[in-house]
């Protein structure tokens, strides 16, 4: 059994495309992760997700931990088994989730206090704890809890939650292997952080370097900072990280900020942009977003995008019907728009992976990115 | 090309199956048809209507020509072209729902003044428009406009109902008749009126007959006058129609209504209560309806169903995993419960089929309903 091994098959200047290989199954990198909050990815059936090209979900531990909690999930046989999807699940560590939904938040040097958004139950959120339920719910790529901060922010509460976060690396990654049948068939990331400062990126770095994980993700980012100061970062932050792990930005993005990202060197992303634009009447398009709630598309017979493979654009499904839909709240609205997100994003991952491969990134995104921002969105 | 032919097989004491031969396909009777209101099954694609085993669904006139309205559809290509269903259509005339949903409602010989309850827009409904709509939307089945009266209601204003119901019958008639090529590519159904009383019905049906239809339906049924009632009506109105033609029980019903109807000679039915349930956390099951949404279920890892043949209940969906969907408000709750029900609905109408195929039917039925009644829903 492959427990874990990244194969960087080809680079094209700071980018890679290769294959991550897991016990269940493998990872075509670079990859996107559609966000399967609470056990679903929204409004998709797992074989839909699974045709449109994901290698791999993500799973939200705190929205689990809190419903149906991980305990029952375990005794139910484990996420995979409850909701029907057999391909790896990563899962975060709970603690964004923990910090932006929850009321009550104390952080102290152990963990993070919280009450649930749901029914304001009390909780202790700590390392230990997250790997516990990250092991509970058969996670295949468990990840680093952290702690975050809001982006701008003081030099020195960048500085301090870093090296809280790199404390707290340290005790994931003991709690992690104490784990021991579940840590000798899945995968544990560390997480990067230090805001948008290149020495504390780098330091942090370092300090998950000698501690040592499968993979490393980059987080602290797509939080309000832009695109520009976002990139700017990503022109040292991956280089920092080992060469040969693959390195996983959180919660990114847009398509341009994956493609950019991309060519800075990031092998995954996860975001819930598009499953929550898909419920909200945006589709994705090559030739840039589309509102379905617009008027205009009221008596259009052309599909969402000509080119796209997903099921409603093959078989003929206008944007006349999907407007209609939407302006109705009907729900086969949000399935076929989710499912054609998820699509879009999965068809531009292979893209991108082909373009690697044949050592024209460079020109296939700048091709891409001309055509998706040629129009206004509308 | 087949216009319209109903071709009884075999009969059973008073039931029937046999096959109805429409232009765009064949429907075996008896036949239960999901509703699809607005140009939608809600929260199920056209392909798994159709894998359920429906050969035809319902679209509601009202919801279509407020929105998106008949006119667009017809400029689009027919509703079956806007909402990916190739197979036959039944329209309803609209009356249920004027009468229902919409305010400031005006009944006079001509028809019904109402207003919108999207957008409060005035709109004038008769035979005339009626037909009109239905033949805008490329209807297979096109229904007469009728009036409705709530029961209980005083003789007279049954009986006042049933005669004006009767003369827009005849307009319905010649309105459908005028449509020349839609009229030649679909059928017409006539409604029997006359509440619970035996008489007034006969009146009906003769009348009905005298204009001469495709198929004749059972309206003003299942209006609240409780099983008992209704199958006492069951009794004769059947009887009264001709014996050669499909006979359709509007709006029924539960389980239990539809078997007992169909003993009573009825051939078609359709009913909200499979995909409403659905999206209330309702699922049916051989052994009587479920509530989802009790703590009961929540560690359960049997299906719905375990005999069901829906994609869920074959593929080992748990209990417990659409209960945690049910209870987080998620969609692929009613998604998969919705498509669960619709299987169920289906699976029980061939079961029928079969049943009196092989004139066993009051044995069949009688072994169904003791196990459905044997549990309280739970």
């Amino acid at each position: 059994m492959t427990r874990f091994r990244f194969e960087i098959a080809q680079k094209d200047a700071r980018a890679r495309t290769g294959t991550l290989h897991l016990a269940r199954g493998s990872i075509r990198t670079p990859a996107f992760m559609p966000v399967g909050t609470a056990a679903t990815v929204k409004a998709l059936r797992p074989a839909e997700v699974e045709a449109a090209g994901a290698d791999i979900i993500l799973g939200n531990t705190y929205h689990l931990m809190l419903r149906p909690t991980a305990e029952r999930i375990e005794k139910l046989g484990g996420l995979h088994k409850f909701m029907g999807w057999t391909k790896p699940i990563l899962t975060d560590s709970g603690g964004y989730q923990v910090m932006s939904l929850s009321a009550l938040t104390k952080r102290s040097e152990d963990g993070v206090r919280f009450a649930s958004h749901l029914d304001g139950s009390r909780h202790l959120m700590t390392p230990e704890r997250s790997m516990e339920i990250q092991r509970l719910l058969g996670s295949d790529i468990v990840m680093a809890f952290d702690e975050l901060v809001a982006l701008p922010a003081p030099r020195e509460a960048v500085e301090a939650a870093m090296q809280r976060s790199m404390r707290w690396a340290r005790r994931s990654r003991d709690a992690f292997d104490s784990g021991a049948e579940h840590a000798e068939r899945s995968a544990l990331f560390g997480i990067q952080q230090g805001g948008l400062d290149e020495r504390l990126r780098a330091e942090s770095a370092s300090r998950l370097i000698e501690i040592g994980f499968d993979g490393y993700a980059i987080g602290g980012l797509a939080v309000g900072e832009g695109q520009a100061a976002m990139f700017a970062c990503l022109d040292y932050a991956p280089e920092q990280l080992p060469e040969n792990a693959p390195r996983y930005l959180m919660g990114v993005g847009k398509p341009d900020d994956i493609i950019g990202a991309v060519q800075r060197g990031v092998d995954m992303f996860d975001c819930v942009l598009p499953t929550r634009s898909g419920r909200n009447g945006q589709a994705f398009t090559r030739d840039g977003p589309l509102n379905l709630r617009n008027a205009r598309h009221a008596e259009d017979l052309a599909p969402l995008d000509a080119t796209c493979g997903c099921p409603s654009c093959r078989t003929g499904v206008s944007r006349a019907y999907v407007h209609h839909l939407v302006k109705s709240g009907e729900m086969l609205g949000a399935m076929l728009m989710t499912e054609h997100n998820i699509w879009f994003y999965q068809e531009l991952m292979q893209a991108l992976r082909t373009a690697i491969a044949s050592q024209r990134l460079d020109d296939f995104a700048a091709r891409v990115l001309s055509r998706y921002n040629a129009r206004a969105a509308s």
